[in-house]
């Protein structure tokens, strides 16, 4: 299951880099604890799921429409997982497809007027949940953070 | 699929709270970031997915071995998911199972020698990579991200 390389590695290696091991875990559980507790209030609040509303947050920023591999790309989830979601909520009124300008054989999916009304209000009380949850930050932490997580943004791509 | 306090929220509301959602979708970003990079390490050099790993994690922090339901609440999954990954990992001989001392009928789980010793040895590239990741951050970087993001774990926490 592994080379010995790694074994002797794990053995004889000096802990260099513990202080961005509890970095990446401490990221890792900030980000599972909003994330949970958003996908919990949207699913009490709105009987909504999490990918749900991040796939008509994609459409939100893109009024001409996006085709299926564009949004698997952005939610970076598979072709087949947002096929399934997009199929529901076409039929439920909330998305529509239609062929793309350029080239016929490409189909856009979109907003429909419904599911734009419908994303917006979910989407203003999604800001309040998170603006709750970064309540105890003073605005130099937020400015902070966010100039730090742009660092680690890039350092990260890099590496990738 | 919305009351009519949101909708209105969503039309009139000022937008103030950009900021904090700004700083929720680049977290998001930097964490989707560094663990598909993870993801794709661990499969690519150990032929080990994430949950795997992640629950030897767990058990490699307890020695004395943890129940079923400790593990699922730790890794923040259900516990049907934990049981397969666990009777499978039985089977390959990196876990066991046995009677707790002080409950009979309660199972507690751990890592066998071999379980650990491959553990350790993925873990020791793990932390690599992790590092790798975080180069593009000063050791001032780290630190600060270290005290804000606990910061913000208090902050989330105290709204969930």
């Amino acid at each position: 299951m592994f080379a010995l390389d790694a074994e002797t590695k794990a053995a004889e290696g000096p802990e260099h880099h513990r202080d961005e091991l509890r970095l990446w875990l401490r990221l890792l559980t900030c980000t599972t604890m909003i994330e949970g507790e958003v996908r919990r209030r949207l699913r009490e609040r709105f009987d909504v799921t999490l990918p749900r509303f991040d796939l008509m947050a994609q459409l939100d920023r893109a009024p001409q429409g996006l085709t299926l591999s564009n949004i698997s790309k952005r939610m970076m989830v598979s072709n087949g997982n947002v096929t399934g979601l997009v199929d529901r909520l076409v039929e439920t009124g909330h998305l529509e497809r239609r062929a793309a300008p350029r080239d016929g054989r490409a189909r856009l999916i979109s907003l429909t007027p419904l599911g734009r009304a419908e994303f917006r209000a979910m989407a203003a009380e999604h800001e309040t949940w998170i603006a709750e949850m970064f309540s105890g930050l003073g605005p130099g932490d937020v400015a902070d953070l966010l100039r730090l997580l742009a660092k680690t943004k890039r350092s990260a791509a890099a590496a990738s």
